[in-house]
């Protein structure tokens, strides 16, 4: 059994990776850290997981001691605040798998763009792999640090770069980004409480969100994202705008998402005629690693509509970062994701 | 125009009470108070009043300067604290209507037990008349010091009280009361953020509720009720068992209710054959200030189901203050309360 | 008193026209007609509307029997059979208020392009008045014959049109149509059951939605419409993309929506620096006449995101209905329409 | 591999079913049948098993033509029209798993009581076994003819049976049951469509729901159910009202739970003092197949509240039916059940 530690494990990403783990038939979890939470159960905040693991939190600082007892360290800690403790976890583990975004944007500069706050290590950010398996297989498989993207930039990525890598698209992309409540995490604020998000459509970022400039480094594209939190829990879906290359029409699309993602076991390409669920939709991805990828061509010629779903704590966070143990470690790449997802939800 | 002022005023029950309020055509809300927006508009917490209003909040402790400003003081303030407070209020304004728990109790022992703390006024009690106009009209015409009932209550009331008045119940009550997530206010907190509460059939009440006391002392029986969260963010039900009196059947449950509420414009009695609303559903009392009873004759002889329904802050709390505004100064008591609820909601 | 008939009075838009034609002062609802439920009682499919009016329903095809009964008819009878019952319509009241999409566009080839079918009544098409009192106000004041626009026509229109009337606007417009399940109406289809519909990002307009035709005709400006349907029964939110002619800035921006809509009374601008409804935001709207608009300068130079929230049942129907027949008596506008919207709902 | 067939393939139920069956590591399904969808894909009307299965649907008459194919018959059929062709089912497989309502009460005469009809196979009835493991499970394990309780049953069974069984109980029984909408099916009607049913309290049981009849049947003890839909898609939650014998006190409660299901893997015994999830709550068991049992006792000597929550279409119908496979079949019982359900949620 491989022994993982999972630190910031107290929130929904945390939570998240707790459940993954402790189900995986080759993982055993033996240290997650809070230190809201230290000495207490494990499923005391996240009750899902009464009768699946006795295991109680360890304060953040006491990891140190632990030293020995994990071989991989998962890293759900607050973005900025990771990238400060980032060299004492890499001196505690062999294998870093880290979820928060500070090693996620390959130029430091546009780091300090959309967090607000220079980089403060950015010599490390060129040792860490993008953990985005359906694009970055080969170097996962090698690598002992790894960065998994944004929730949204996770479905924009993959909606997008078939098209963008097949040469069919030109010009800007605009993303209008939905996201449901989890995403804000676990901590409790004014902006979260139920009688004031409950049936939102909250356009909290109308202009550009820091998962867009994610979703350019790895397409080249333009971006421009708005981002609304509306009424779900779980799931995300990014609505992309595309200007499509003269001569590309549907036959060329779907070839090109045929090509990308043939092999892929957690990418569907969702791109019907008719249904309720033609297109990609997050309500029946829950708890699944499934990414769901749609297209429309547009009336007017060369345009069209791409669209990503997913569930943002599964295949936009923990889901993602255990696919990416999975590849590290040779083993069937679906090990403790075959959760189908539900319908209906 | 008659002056008031709220203090208290920026939670829910508070924000009801301007809405209520600065839509009433001979009202005139001269100060509202809060500590945490002082100097702020009343239309950053209350977004609904934009428009409405040009108000801006002044801190609690500013009130006493006010004086004379205002001819009627509603109190949107916490349990527990009101009370060591109200001596204060008395001394402001002449007539005082009180949306705390605090004087809503006759006997401060059972007060004490349901609170977990002795009161501390206990003197001042007798002088408050109880705010429920179709049980206490009369008394309320002519009442300066009025203490509004609880939500769950007064849905129990208005539901069980033409069957107790008339005698037709005897051996105790249970109540199974469900409430949307509005009922326990804005202040953030773990156990209201969206994510937690968003679908939930939370039993916060499994045995007792402080409610079950002021439906005891209307109707004179006891009962035992338990309180469910539930998905809605307005709107409380209860749903009650009681035992009939030899010989009730479901006319003289039907005679008991019109003879009670025949008159009464915020009553109605709903207690159809079929139909997706032919018992009381709080989803389309939003807003208004209905209270809709109604009853289901059992299977087994001798019992029934009794429901009542209606919007937890308005009939539940600041439309049942204006209403007792409304018959204090004599005017007509749909007065600033004609909003009939939507369907669909 | 005004007396009016409702024809299609048993829908979602036919029933909001009842709660507000029946709340209203100056008005009398003499015929409601519906063929499922005639002989039935207004309150039936209806409940909201129990103990405000013991109207019944009358079939279709006898609402010729009851002329002279009433002075106005509102028209919420389905699209595509409107037109063609129209001439009859015509010879029964003098004046008539449309809410069906058969006379929104005044060129009969792109109805036929957006609804599939030719349009039957094309001489008919200029005898109508767009009912969008913000921008019409002249006109409506004078017309027997209104045709009422689309619920996401009007939010997008109110939206953009102070923009493009100002020249403030350059190329086309990208908007994106959130909307609640009451916009499909009340007739079932496994579209809408609750099991599906229910937490649903369904983007069931991927490419072009026909109200993104009464926008251009409006602000002359090509528009790309999506629709997806959120949670959420009432509330359509417009977020749209607009390039900026050169020079225009923030403060233009502001300037134009102040001229357009100053003295508006169910327009307000909502363009904040912070909080959780510092853009439009339809929760809030619920039941309330007004139209929400707002914008957000973008990152990138020369862009905007102009947004637009309203009651797609209210503002976008049967509110904007009611605000054209005061108008066209010259009654105040705001007569029937005071009612606020709730917070928190 | 064992083969199976889904009779009613295509519904909640037996989407549900066909999840979990071809998720499962010992069963091929090779016949899923249903009238609307013949011809068509399984993922179809069951978009979450895209990339799980090509399996087409056949026509409900075609399955005669299948024998042979299947060892096992699952029936997701409706109530009613099950009993009628249960001599064609029990002739074409030799294990028959039926998930309608038509054989679980033992007594013809309730039967009709409750369905409204007389049970037109009485002779069957006594051939089949309770498809309840916990209290079953000696007989299923030797069972050709297993009868799955309903959804509220199982959730109201298992929560009272424990104590029913130590004598620790007396009187009746009142249970206050809240669904989702699933259990209504995937049928569209005007009661289940999203306009109503979002966020409705809707008793739509008041005095007695069949379920009830299964819980007496359980128990021996006399039952009055209400049942309530609420605002959810997955999830039955019973509060269950009981009066205890003299003596019996907290400890006895626990010991009793404990004694029924300390060995149980899908039980859990979830009674906190505190905390959100102090007591059983469905939004945490969407998918999963565990039945959350638990109490508090009362203010009130000799009385107690017990509550138990499931996901209607797992453990209340599917996961339970399966499990029961595992059992018949001496396999591990968790196999193909192991998902633990998602927080949040």
């Amino acid at each position: 059994m491989l022994r993982v530690a999972v630190v910031g494990a107290s929130g929904y990403i945390g939570g998240e990776l707790l459940r993954l783990l402790i189900g995986h038939p080759r993982v055993e979890v033996t240290v997650a850290t809070s230190n809201r939470f230290a000495g207490k159960r494990v499923d005391g905040p996240h009750p899902n997981l009464r009768g699946a693991t006795d295991l109680t939190f360890v304060a953040n600082d006491r990891l140190a001691e632990a030293e020995g007892s994990f071989d991989v360290l998962f890293l759900a800690t607050p973005h900025k605040e990771t990238m400060g403790r980032m060299p004492e976890f890499l001196g505690l583990a062999e294998q870093v798998i880290d979820l928060s975004g500070d090693f996620r944007l390959r130029d430091p500069q546009v780091y300090e763009h959309h967090y607000g706050t220079p980089h403060t290590a950015p010599e490390l950010i060129p040792t860490f792999t993008t953990g985005l398996p359906e694009w970055h297989r080969k170097e996962i498989r090698e690598s002992d640090r790894i960065s998994v993207p944004g929730c949204m930039a996770t479905a924009g990525i993959l909606a997008l770069r078939p098209l963008s890598e097949a040469g069919l698209l030109t010009g800007g992309i605009q993303v209008d980004a939905r996201t449901g409540s989890s995403g804000s995490g676990i901590s409790a604020g004014s902006s979260n409480i139920h009688a004031e998000r409950s049936g939102a459509m909250r356009i909290f970022a109308p202009n550009s969100h820091r998962h867009q400039a994610e979703i350019t480094q790895s397409t080249g594209l333009p971006v421009s994202m708005t981002a609304t939190g509306v009424e779900a829990v779980r799931g995300v879906q990014v609505l992309c705008r595309v200007q499509l290359t003269e001569g590309t029409d549907e036959r060329a699309l779907r070839r090109a998402y045929r090509e990308a993602y043939a092999d892929e076991r957690f990418v569907r390409v969702v791109a019907q005629k008719r249904g309720l669920y033609r297109l990609p939709e997050p309500k029946i991805l829950s708890g699944s690693n499934f990414c769901d990828v749609g297209f429309s061509v547009g009336d007017e010629p060369g345009t069209a509509v791409v669209v990503g779903a997913l569930d943002n704590l599964v295949k936009g966070g923990s889901g993602n970062a255990v696919q990416c143990l999975n590849i590290r470690q040779g083993w069937p790449e679906s090990l403790g994701l075959e959760f189908t997802g539900l319908h209906p939800n």
